[in-house]
C-alpha cells in the first residue's frame, strides 16, 4: 500500500503523539478504525474511511482493527486476512508487518482484545456495527462521540487538546492536500467556457483529486445556485450571467483535508453588480486572514467578516446605518448566515463528532444570536491550529422572503436597491489558513482570489 | 431535482411495478429507502444510496422515507423538512408534491407509520439505523435480506422475480448509463498515452461518469495489477509493457448501473504474448455473448467461456489435454477463478442483498467446485435480463503458488511454457447483455473489443 512508504517518519510521527497522549491520561485507551458501510448491498461498501482519531494515533487507513495503548506501550489488534481473500484483494501485509510500520510493541488477534479491554476510554465510532462492538467489549454504556461520558469524555479533551495544533507529520499532509485541491479548482475555473452543466465543471475538479489519488473530502458543492448553502446537486445548465461557486477539498489517502471556495462567473466577466458585491466579500476574506495569528480569538475574526460586509453593504446602498449597530442586531447575517470558518484536518470540520468540545474553548456554549450561532469555533487561535476564513453573501429565498425577518430589519434593508443585485445568488470565498508562531500562512495561496486572475483563468479555458 | 422531470412518465412505470407485486402478495409490504451513512462525522456522510428495493417501486432516491403497499394502494411516510433546512439544502419538494410524483394515493408523517405497520412484509435494508427502526416498527425480528423468513421471505421472491426482467423505465436507465460508462473508457483508454499513473487513467474516467452527472456504481478498478480480482488501489507507475484493467461502471441519479471491462496495453501495443492471451479471452466473450438468448442456461454460458479458455490455453501450449477433461478437473478456474458474470440492474450484482435467491434458481445451490463456485448466476435465461460477460485470465500468485493446486494440475499445465506469459498478470473483457426475444443485445457494444481498435484509440491519445 502507498500508505507504507516512508513508514519510519510515520512511525516517528505516530510515536510522538502517542507519547503525548500518554502524558495527558492514565487510563488505557483503545481506539477502533471501524468497518466498510454498505452502500446497496453488502458486498459493495462505501470507500472505507477509518475513523480520524485511530488514524491519527495509528496512522494506516485499515478497516476492523483496534490498537490498545496502555503504559507507554502500543498493542494492535486485528485478524490475518484469510487465504482466500488474496484472490480477491492481492497480498495484505500480515499482522506483524502492519505492527512494525506503526510502531506496536505487540500485535495480536481480535480475539484478545476482550481480555484486554477493562478499564480503558475509547471514541464512539461512527459505523454502528462497531459501535455496538465497543460497548460490547468495553462490557459498559459507550454514549455517542458528541456526548462523551467519564473516562471516555477525559480522552476526547486529550485528543482534542493534541489534533487542535497540528504536527509536522500532519502539515506535511494538509500541505499535500491543499495543493492538489488548489490544481483541481484551476481546472473547475478553466472547464467553465466549454461546459454546458455543473457536472461537467465538477468532473474536471474531480479528475484532478481522482489522478492524484485522493478522495473528497467531503460532499463537493459546485453549483451556480450559491444561495444553497449545501448543495450538492449539480444537474443546473450554466448560464450567462449565473456565477459559479465551487466548495470542493481534496483529502489525502492517510486522511488530511483541503477545503476551499471559489465564485466565478460563467462567461469569465463579473456584472458591475456581481463585481461590486464579490469585492465585499474578499475585503472580508483578506482582513480576516490577516488578522489570524496566535492569542486572537477566532470570534472577532468573525465579528470582523461581519462588520466588513456589513460596511460594503451599506456603502453599496443594500443596508442603511452604521455597521456595528448592524452586526450587533445581527443584520448582516441575513445575507452571511454562517460562521467565517472552522478546524481543518483529519475532518473537514475537524472533531465535529465531538460536537462543540474541540471547537469551543471549555465553558463556552452556542451563541443563539442569529449572527453567531453558526460559529463552529470559538477559542483564542494558538500556533498550528489551521483554520478556515470564508466569508460569503447569499440571497437565500428562506431567509430574504420569511415575515419574521423582513418585518424586524425593515428598517436597515434597501429591498429596492438590494433587487438591483439579482444575478448574485451566492458568493464564497475560502481558504486554509495555518497559525503561525508570528502570523499566519495561508496553505491555499496559489489559489487567486483577485478578479482579474480569475477571469483570466476562465478565459483562457484548458490549455 | 433533476430525478422529477418526466414524472408523469416515472409515476406510470412506478405504477406498472406496484401493480404487479400486488398480483405476487396477499400481505401489506412496507419499504424504506434508508438514510445516509456517516463518514468521519455525522455531517459529513457518505452520498446517499436509497435502497434498491425502494427506488425499484417509488422511484426518487430520497433519505427517511418509507412507502406502504396495501390491496393497490400506495401510501407515502415521510417528514417535511424543517424550515431550517431550506438554508442549507434548498428547497425541498413538500409531501403532497413528492407523493403526486410517485403516484402515491395518500401522504403521511413517519409518526403515523407505526400504527399501520402491523402485519407487513419487508426487505432489511443496509443501514443499521433504519434496520432497527424496522423490526421496532414492525415488531417482530427482521433478518437480514439474505436470510429472509416468513413473508419476508414471500416478498424478496416476489420482487426477485419481478426486478429479473426489466422493463421499458429500466432500460432506458441502464442505457442512459451503458452509454456513460462507454464514454468514460473511451476517455480512459485516450488518457492513457499521457499518464504516468493508474489514479490518472482514472481520474480520466471518473470525470465523465461525474460530467454526467451520474455516479460510480461500484468501487472501480483501474489497474495494471489485474490479477488482484477487486484492485481498489490506484497508484502503481504505468511501466511499458503493462497491460492496464479497468473495471468501471456509471450508476444513474435513479440508481441504475452499468457495468464493464477493458484491458489494453499502456504503450498501445500488445506484445505477442499479450495478444495470444487476449485473443483467447476475447474468443470466450464472443461466443458467450452469441449463445444468451431465451431458455439458455446460464450455467452453460459459463461453461462455454471455461472451454474456450481451456482450449486457447491448450492451443498456447500452457494447459495439456482435451478442452472438456480440463473444465471437467476445473482447470480452467486456475487462470479464470470466477463467474462468468451476473444480473444487473439497480445493483451491479443485481439483487445481491438477496444472497442467491435471486441468481439461483429455486432448488439450486452453489457448487463447491473450484471452477464454479463463484458462479453468481444459475438460472435459465429469460428476455428482459440484464447480465454481464466477462471472461478473464490472470496468474494470480495465490492459486499459481498454491501447494495444494501446483500437486493437483502438475501434469496438465506446462509451468515453463506459462513463463514466456509473464506480461500478462490479468486480462478481462465484459460486456453488458440484453437478453432479447430472439437472442441478445449488447448495450456497451460502442466500445471496441478488438485489439486493433483498442491500440488505435490508446495511440491517438486525447485529442
Amino acid at each position: 500500500m502507498e500508505t507504507y512508504s516512508n513508514s519510519s517518519s510515520l512511525g516517528k510521527v505516530l510515536y510522538e503523539r502517542r507519547k503525548r497522549l500518554e502524558q495527558l491520561v492514565d487510563f488505557p485507551v483503545i481506539l477502533w478504525s471501524g468497518r466498510p458501510s454498505p452502500r446497496n448491498f453488502p458486498a459493495n461498501p462505501f470507500p472505507f474511511r477509518a475513523s480520524s482519531h485511530f488514524l491519527y494515533f495509528a496512522g494506516l487507513p485499515l478497516s476492523n482493527m483496534a490498537i490498545r495503548l496502555d503504559s507507554g506501550k502500543l498493542e494492535l489488534y486485528l485478524d490475518e486476512a484469510s487465504p482466500s481473500s488474496a484472490l480477491w484483494h492481492g497480498e495484505i501485509p500480515k499482522r506483524e508487518a502492519i505492527a512494525q510500520i506503526i510502531g506496536a510493541d505487540q500485535a495480536f488477534p481480535l480475539s484478545e482484545l476482550p481480555s484486554r479491554a477493562s478499564g480503558a476510554a475509547t471514541v464512539a465510532v461512527q459505523d454502528t456495527t462497531t459501535y455496538w462492538q465497543q460497548a460490547q467489549l468495553l462490557r459498559r454504556p459507550v454514549t455517542p462521540a458528541n456526548a462523551p461520558e467519564g473516562i471516555d469524555r477525559d480522552l476526547a479533551k486529550a485528543i482534542a487538546s493534541l489534533r487542535i495544533c497540528h504536527d509536522h507529520g500532519a502539515l506535511s499532509e494538509l500541505r499535500k492536500a491543499a495543493a492538489v485541491t488548489v490544481a483541481a479548482h484551476q481546472a473547475g475555473i478553466r472547464a467553465t467556457k466549454s461546459a454546458k452543466l455543473e457536472a461537467e465543471i465538477r468532473g474536471a475538479m474531480e479528475a484532478v483529486i481522482i489522478a492524484h489519488n485522493m478522495t473528497d473530502a467531503y460532499g463537493g458543492i459546485v453549483t451556480v445556485h450559491g444561495e444553497v448553502l449545501h448543495n450538492e446537486e449539480y444537474h443546473h445548465p450554466l448560464e450567462a450571467g449565473d456565477l459559479l461557486l465551487a466548495d470542493v477539498g481534496a483529502e489525502t489517502s492517510m486522511g488530511w483535508a483541503a477545503d476551499v471556495t471559489r465564485t466565478w462567473p460563467v462567461t469569465g466577466k463579473f456584472s458591475t453588480t456581481q463585481r461590486d458585491l464579490y469585492e465585499v466579500v474578499l475585503a472580508a476574506h483578506d482582513a480576516c486572514i490577516e488578522k489570524v495569528r496566535p492569542g486572537v480569538e477566532y470570534r472577532e475574526i468573525h465579528l470582523l467578516a461581519a462588520t466588513i460586509i456589513a460596511q460594503g453593504l451599506v456603502d453599496l446602498g443594500i443596508l442603511r446605518g452604521q455597521a456595528s449597530d448592524l452586526v450587533e442586531m445581527d443584520a448582516h447575517a441575513l445575507f452571511f448566515p454562517h460562521g467565517i470558518g472552522h478546524l481543518l484536518g483529519l475532518d473537514v470540520h475537524d472533531m465535529e463528532d465531538f460536537g462543540d468540545l474541540a471547537g469551543y474553548e471549555e465553558g463556552r456554549t452556542r451563541s443563539d444570536r442569529f449572527g453567531l450561532g453558526f460559529l463552529r469555533l470559538n477559542r483564542p487561535l494558538q500556533t498550528g491550529m489551521l483554520v478556515t476564513i470564508e466569508p460569503g453573501f447569499y440571497q437565500v429565498p428562506a431567509i430574504l422572503q420569511d415575515p419574521e425577518l423582513r418585518s424586524k430589519y425593515q428598517n436597515v434593508v434597501n429591498w429596492q436597491r438590494l433587487a438591483q443585485f439579482g444575478d448574485v445568488r451566492g458568493i464564497r470565498i475560502e481558504d486554509d489558513v495555518l497559525v503561525t508562531p508570528e502570523s499566519q500562512e495561508v496553505l491555499t495561496a496559489a489559489l487567486p482570489t483577485e478578479i482579474e486572475a480569475i477571469e483570466q483563468l476562465v478565459s483562457e479555458g484548458i490549455n
